[in-house]
């Protein structure tokens, strides 16, 4: 699924297992004999773009490596309302010993490539890109990451070590945009572009002046994006940010910015309905 | 913070600090000088119920054993809009390579206590109680949990393996609801009751017969709910589920239901807004 | 073998395998070729109730994952002085390497098995039933507990997380057992039933008033357990505890209590007599 | 305490308090307010050869940092019955929920040092070692061979890796003594002595005649170590070992033997009786 | 020190000192007694560039918590031969049985920066920079890359994650140049520059057209990388890499190239002569 | 491979991929689709001893279990410039992906293997050993020890716990050096020889009297331990330590030494030249 090194999807997935099973499923291994075989099937209960199938498997695996999934639809696809999503077969105690776990992988992840996507369809993607932010929920950021990806949207840096990003507070510290950007460009790898927060015009030449590769526009108004990209005269990439909504998407994307970065996908998307069915 | 015993909250913040640091934060290790300190304070953007000021201030400590926070507001408070939480002190550096992951957790376990409180007041608490479900988020349980119970809800149980709870799905393989709770019946800890799901009258006086202590009624009318309250007459309890909203919720308490579960506190919460001032 | 998930179980043989192996089997590496394949079997040198076959079996497979084992008995059976329980067969470097953290596994969990199976014997178990305490060996909880059901035993609750027990500690800092029992009343799950520690009749009928769901009597007569018995009258479970021998239970048993609590089959049971023999 | 590097001896204490604690101990949350503080002792309720003060503070130390544990006896002591062996003091919320889990640890290593004493009382210290096996709990072998020394035992190695002893099977495998021996000597670090186990006179000879640093008489008649010890001559150290009590030992002491080695001390010593008094 | 965030350090320091003291320093708990202090200082037997204070002194932290080490010189100071870099104060126990791994670390990364420093020397710093490769031990790359720095080189990327480098492999897969960066382009976040390894001037041209950030001459000739400096005019970043050594790299750094890469300061890197004396 | 128990190495290789690959390989994933199957040969671009291979091929198969190498050479073996030491199939994404990791180990293991048979070349390996030292990589020191065993080298202990060697400081704090040897004698298993380190003559004589089983010779003249071997007479092991290099170990090897250390074929080893090519 290239959200990175398995062990590490592993991990958390382990982490959520132990989590939910404790010392055990008490329920069903009174109720349920472990050679009982069945199959259930995966109800899209709303139109859902699919994210997270991998790890959906993953946690049936790592509970019984016999549990088997065959899918009807594919990370990205759109699944439409009413469909089955795929058939998991294998030992009953296992399948529900694991149902709940994987599907709030499942929900979760298709929920920010659902919520994505609806923020894509709103702009032009052959002229700006959705991206997201570091506001994910902690321990799932190359998850959440891969769901983005899923929706439509692109990945802003993963961490603070993949990526420069020069805030308000670091160019207080430092006392101006030239000062930490000339602070910067003696220290950093050479593969990679700096970046600087501004939130306004003044800024905006400054970060140019002083060679910033991309600059982050902090909140800034419609008519102050405009002004923006016609100073950066494409010599610098430039983001929007900030607070950015469904309602107010479209607009900025006509402005002739190249990025907009959208917290909600991550930090705020609802889980999507979808139930597990015995059959 | 009765989250549960320490060294596993550390072990979800350090795997969150892992995956936002990496081999390091190249922005703030260029610009900031390790021994400048400095003071940072953090708003309230909007009217939150708090819930996480625990793990907040151990991110931070993970970060560097001598950043300190001191709070205004303790968890369980509600927080006005305009409001300052807390201020914290210490080296910049460190505050600013823990600030996006210590928000990250305060912002999401305070949007599931204030998404709880919103549940809680349109009910009578002396009467019923708003309950989490399992539906969390993987890896995060505990804190879910926890905020949950900050909010004013309450908790369901944590797992397969501190409560009984015979779904549809068990039913169907032991035959009925009297085999399945025959069967559990001969095997469970002393100190369990025993809750059952049905999703009908009928099967609401079947579990009754059967002995079940608790039952789940699944997606039940309201009409239906009072029925089965009847029924009960006080001697199991009665726990409503599915799609609860915080519209119909209100008339689902005036039922004599005892406990209603609500999903969408822990899996479909929104982040609140909260930011990080350097001052 | 329904000790829990796997992974779980797999840890502690894995800390242990490390504790024995470190950086090699030095003997064995210097003498056996890896690819010399042979057979060993499993004698029985004691009339044991067999316990810990999946343990066992994953040893070896941690260390080889083509060491195959083939059982006679299985876990719950009575193995006679003399039998052999099973077959290893494989590299013989693998076996040799193996045997002894294998060998601690099931002869500790064995010996617990046998030791529950001789209090079980001295009861009437549609009567009244034996069940386990927290006092187990430290990190080797979900398998001594397994080892008790396998010995005909119960399981009391797993830990501090999944069952209520107020103890003597408890109501000494409450003030009085009726606000111990009120405290909990308005915290915890609906799930979980809430027992009650006492060591008088006063406490008894104190606890029953209170609204109690159980109460385990500490190290009373066989006269006051009577009287807890009759006082009782089927409205709670009661659970006698404390210093309880082979040689007591069998009057205990005849109280008409529910549940003899035993410290001793996991904390003080000794390891069965079995043997590995190259064939 | 010279257990061994202390963050090992933390990791097996963590894995023991997260299967007593889980998320959270219920019952002590609900009824103890964090703010109390107190203090609780510790009863000796038999006479008891002290081992594992340290790891009995830790469990308290990681639970809370500010708990402190202040003693009357250290390890290696006797501790008459109804004596005190310290007193713990610290928020009774800890301490109530740490107890079982720091208990479990002292009661089983005070229960090997006490049996190992037992033995070694037996002897004559000054001709003869008590040595341990590797027939330890899984987990716990650090930790039991160090209550083995404060019973005043010695360790035998500590894994496969610290020792060599050539047992019947990799003898039976490499063909004869002599070749066993042979391929050894080829490749073994210089700081190891090596040690055969034979079963016979036989052996014996053969095995000085190979060069070996050491025998293991195995479950030979104490009329065959006394001629083993005369062929020997002082040139070999000889190790008596298969079944030996607290009735045989003494016999076996005065062949001239240099080392008797007990399984019995950690695989099937009881838990001695100790309590938790809060004053 | 910045070499990242610090539980990732203190996790192969504790990796380290587990395989060196395993169950234990048997050598010093016996001859040495826990109570005794002493010192013991830190001779540098050649001249050498100082790497690893932090990590030094972490060893002896984790080991023993009072233990102190006050330093004379710091992390990219130069030592000269013959002067003492610190004093070690504390048990002697502890420092005893830290020693080594304490000097493994340190003698490892000042080995690393003194190397680097010599390639530093001969270059103009002002022009060009040396920056090192993945070419690191297993485990130590963020230590390897932080002495690197210490040492007056530069980081190139940290692994696969943090810098894109189209090598050959890729192009033949990719079918050319142009065409694996039109794929790289439209995937990869936007903070990373681009950069592709040629083999030849016609690489350099195509790589430029296709609009590459930098490029990776590798292992070109001095006309070769002359004729690509002069290509490329200052609009992309040119790195030569490919077998450089002490002798060559003057040579290299006078052709106007920008980066010069050097595995061996990393992979061949000498251990520098240090010892301990207890004073 | 006999480095020791598979876990463990998997660990180390689980480390070193997680430090390369991070939260992916977006090189990688941007260009290669994952279904593109290949082959790559492994060029050895100097003479070289083979070390590793095992681990190797672990890289590869904990990125993607469907990749297979076969080699045309073993470890231990000589591999002439310019032969191929193995072919990898199998997903070329996986293949890439794992290339530096799978190089940085074999690399650097057969460095140390080539080296250490440089030293063995120059001694008469029937009568003297070269042995390793503690002087290795942190983390690394099961698989250099290994490494050295393919040179043809001997492995001195592997840490602290499974040899004694009783070292000056060690001499220093207790006395002497019969003081030191008479509290060891009464402490540790009688599995182990008891070495001292001297450097004069006249601790040789000491260390004999008090019963040593070795002696190392700490930087001693040839003259010096020709002595010492004709005082010893046969009835110690004697080791020669001290900067010995390829020039010196031919004439220390004449002196009737038993063994030689050498800490430079760990601690000084340059990567050997290997490469990867598509084919």
């Amino acid at each position: 699924m290239n959200a990175g090194y398995l062990s590490q999807i592993n991990k958390i997935i382990d982490i959520a297992l132990k989590e939910d099973l404790g010392p055990g499923d008490i329920t069903t291994s009174a109720i349920i004999d472990p050679s009982i075989k069945g199959k259930a099937r995966l109800l899209a209960k709303e139109e859902i773009i699919l994210a997270g199938v991998e790890v959906f498997s993953s946690v049936f695996s790592l509970l019984d490596t016999e549990i088997v999934v065959e899918y009807n639809y594919h990370d990205e696809d759109v699944v439409p309302k009413g469909d089955h999503i795929c058939i998991v077969k294998g030992s009953m105690k296992g399948i529900l010993s694991g149902e709940r776990t994987a599907l709030n992988f499942l929900q979760h992840l298709s929920g920010i490539a659902t919520l994505t996507r609806r923020y894509v369809e709103k702009i032009d993607p052959s002229q700006v890109r959705v991206i997201d932010t570091r506001k994910t929920t902690p321990g799932l950021r190359m998850l959440e990451k891969y769901a983005v990806r899923m929706g439509g949207g692109f990945n802003h840096r993963f961490g603070l070590f993949d990526g420069i990003l020069i805030k308000d507070n670091h160019i207080a510290v430092a006392g101006s945009i030239s000062e930490a950007l000339a602070k910067i460009k003696g220290r950093v790898p050479h593969t990679l572009k700096i970046e600087v927060e501004v939130d306004d015009i003044k800024g905006v030449k400054e970060a140019i002046r002083a060679g910033a590769d991309a600059i982050l526009l902090d909140n800034m108004s419609l008519e102050e994006i405009r002004e923006a990209v016609s100073i950066a005269g494409g010599r610098v990439l430039l983001e929007a940010s900030g607070g950015v909504t469904l309602e107010s998407i479209e607009g900025i994307s006509q402005t002739g910015i190249n990025l907009i970065s959208v917290g909600a996908i991550t930090h705020s998307a609802r889980s999507v309905d979808i139930s597990l069915e015995v059959i």
